[in-house]
């Protein structure tokens, strides 16, 4: 659980303490008795195709910077899943792309993250990197960098992806990661 | 965004600005600077299959007392999205479920929420209302009480399951719901 020590309601220090009703410890005011909810956040991403190959970014930011990913951030408030991996996908390759279906929903108990990623087609043979990226370039599947992937839940997605399209099947993946990648 | 007065890592006020780098704007402490993001959070629920019928709850909680629902609420950080919607319909419907597949991804951007519901099914026809149900019940579908469904996105996604039943179809739903439930 992220750590917190005061109330963002009234800013008097906080204690953990299982609320009444509840079966799990909470962040609970002191003073105002609010209860402070901290839940899993969305990691929203696109493994965008062109002709075979899929297009990854090279991370200019920590952490992990100078591995690479495919295009993937947190979900805002105010919109939907597919938009968020689209945003993103802008945002870090400067890539417009149409989504075709979801591919994968990779639970990461540990650290509280669910990444939902997408399948999407880029609209045109156009990308650059962003302000978060340092290069971003399509990749044939037997030239994916496997040694330099950034996440292990990044790497785990690509697997699935490249293993699929070898196959030539087209399932939803759905899985809980905790065990394989601490 | 959910509102928030004050620095849970410091106690001092906070103002809603755009940091550096960003697009949008956080809680920023005015003391410690450190930036307070708000994601949307992720609805896991089960509609649990027992010969042809399916389970049902009536809340005795707000909001929406009294109406009806498939056991469904907020994921908590350090489980899966199955193991989610299990616990949600273990501790609203007494139920054990083995879950089958994902049947929809419904975001409403508006609220911040994202319904991840699966389709379970019942390990044996025993369930019994938790403590945050009125009463459980196994439905027909024809018997649906579509006019005391709890929540728009609940109707919504029964009613892309009904509707995949009679015409035999299993497909993965990914939608945004944000024009049509406001």
């Amino acid at each position: 659980m992220a750590a917190m020590k005061y109330c963002g309601e009234c800013g008097k220090s906080v204690s953990q303490k299982i609320p009444q009703g509840d079966n799990l410890p909470r962040f609970v005011c002191d003073s105002c008795q609010v209860i402070h909810y901290h839940n899993p956040k969305i990691v929203a991403g696109c493994i965008a195709e062109w002709k075979g190959r899929i297009l990854l970014c090279r991370r200019a930011i920590e952490p992990k910077s100078g591995l690479w990913t495919y295009p993937a951030g947190f979900m805002e408030i105010g919109e939907g899943t597919e938009e968020a991996a689209r945003r993103e996908t802008l945002e870090e390759a400067g890539a417009q792309v149409t989504i075709v279906r979801l591919h994968s929903v990779l639970s990461l108990p540990h650290i509280g993250q669910v990444y939902l990623t997408f399948i999407g087609h880029l609209d045109a043979e156009v990308f650059e990197a962003g302000v978060e990226s340092l290069d971003v370039r399509l990749f044939e599947r037997q030239d994916i960098p496997w040694g330099d992937i950034a996440f292990p839940v990044v790497k785990d997605a690509l697997h699935r992806y490249v293993d699929d399209v070898v196959d030539g099947t087209f399932r939803l993946h759905v899985a809980d990661l905790s065990h394989r990648l601490i």
